[in-house]
């Protein structure tokens, strides 16, 4: 059986998990399955996370230039690491290069070394390699969290309102944009949009605001999709969800994209990949207060549904109808 | 100017270490340069390592096999713990595949499950992408070590006896044989060759047993091979070494299979990459403590060498004959 008739990655993943991932205990504190692992370290947890980039799956160097692939590969992983309320600390880059330009590899690593200093963190290891012809890049991030601050998946309660940062499906935008128009007039008809795919903003400010009011139940980063990463949260928290349509909060640009991409803003917002938005759950009574936690860092946070009590996620729209979360959008 | 034109891998990782590397401090306590860096954790270090595997770089489906390839993708990693004295933790695996067989991607996890366990280690995180066509493998490894039994490159003292475990250039051979005969006649060849390169063992016991003493100086594992590693040692402690060609712990095997190889065993175990064996400086009075110390792990142990006031490494024949080190043999 091929790995796609198994049901692609994420099957793959609970297999790998199942079989031959080590089981949480008092010094491995969470393990596969979350954004990243706890470890304990002293009074804290040490944050560990690790994604793998392979040119061509995760990125095309003919839509995208060196210094912002840095900058993301780097960005994505400290995303995790926020998204466990942690505070990011060092990150170990390994990268696979076919002998290219010297500047090339030059403006890989500056864009690494600005989302790394940007968020407080630095490049304190990792391995050069040669490659045969992709670009690979894996970056593990450490980040660090006090232990009773770190927000996992499990937590949702039912009747938790569910709140997100910033705007949704903006990224998947960009990138249709991209794969449409090339990088050139796409970045005349959003600049912020093809910005917010290429060049993503890890919540790590709006995290610590979040999980420092000690009211998050539950939070995530959404780097699938909101439709599949609520998926997950409900399956780890054994809840259901309710999203309301029209709560999605949704870019002017996007409003403005979805007609030129022959899309709907809330489908691009319902599935799109790559916000680097936080998802996070709290009881009803405690969303205003982490929603002003979050503004005061200079991002929106907007209530876009509730946990019930079942096993699967909907999308309400105005009139009340109840469907199915939109599927999940594969890149290229 | 390409990687190549500006000498390859080894002057890459310095232009990043001086460019983009966090510099050491109190909570980093080694960064960029060594085997691993070392993160104080409460009263010890975390010890952090990673290390990417590109197919047709590091590795051949067609002279290898899934279970193999995940056991020697753990076990580098953990050579470079145990090169700081460290014990091993935790791993953190990445892998990029192409729509394989799950048997394949099973077997693969079983290698890396058996060698994690058979050194104490465990799988607790990783992420799992498409890649178009190679296999591609990050590790992250994990370990802790107490903060004065850490052993680093850079403390090699003159006059420093230089000590390395068990036999040197197996791995080299094993590899040669598999390149000229394919896996079935390398296997009927020599067994032992095939599986020194196929299957390392990391030197854990050995280096911790050697650190217990408190006597060691410096300490590195050989991966890339004797000639090139004692270089570095060397660059690191501002120090030269003189190696007794006599003295280099050579196997039966890699005698008998010298000479179907068209090889010189000397030449072998002088440049062979990938024996993952430990590589130890210590003052002479101390050397016979801790080659008894390695012993009772069940390895050998042999003074191959000394340190000396200069700035480069030479082979010394039986005639007192000095050379440069040959250079370090290039896989594929």
């Amino acid at each position: 059986m091929k790995i796609s008739q198994l049901g692609g990655e994420a099957a793959l993943i609970n297999l790998i998990r199942d079989k031959f991932g080590a089981p949480a205990d008092t010094a491995l504190a969470l393990s596969i399955g979350d954004d990243a692992a706890l470890i304990r370290c002293g009074d804290s947890y040490m944050v560990v996370t690790t994604d793998l980039l392979v040119e061509n799956t995760h990125f095309r160097m003919d839509i995208n230039d060196a210094y912002l692939l840095g900058w993301k590969s780097v960005a994505v992983n400290i995303s995790d690491v926020a998204a466990m309320g942690g505070t990011p600390t060092y990150s170990f880059v390994s990268i696979g290069l076919p002998d290219v330009d010297v500047s090339v590899v030059e403006k890989i690593y500056e864009g690494m070394y600005d989302a790394s200093t940007a968020f407080g963190s630095a490049i304190a290891g990792g391995d050069t390699v040669a490659s045969e012809s992709d670009i690979v890049i894996n970056v593990t991030q450490l980040g660090t969290v006090e232990q009773d601050r770190a927000a996992r998946r499990n937590g949702a309660k039912h009747g938790d309102s569910i709140i997100v940062t910033n705007t949704l499906g903006d990224s998947l935008a960009g990138l249709q944009l991209l794969l449409k128009y090339g990088i050139d007039e796409s970045r005349r008809a959003s600049s912020f949009l093809v910005e917010r795919h290429l060049k993503p903003e890890p919540r790590v400010w709006e995290a610590r605001a979040a999980v420092e009011t000690g009211k998050v139940h539950s939070m995530m980063d959404l780097s699938d999709g909101l439709s599949s990463d609520i998926a997950k949260l409900c399956e780890a928290s054994n809840a259901g969800a309710r999203i309301f349509a029209d709560s999605l909060p949704i870019s002017e640009d996007l409003h403005i994209a979805a007609s030129r991409l022959d899309s709907d803003p809330i489908t691009l917002a319902a599935t799109g990949g790559e916000d680097y938005e936080l998802l996070i759950t709290c009881a009803p009574a405690d969303a205003h207060t982490l929603i002003s936690a979050i503004k005061k860092t200079g991002s929106s946070a907007t209530i876009i549904g509730e946990i019930v009590d079942s096993s699967a996620a909907v999308l309400v729209s105005s009139d009340g109808c109840e469907q199915p979360m939109p599927s999940a959008w594969k890149h290229f």
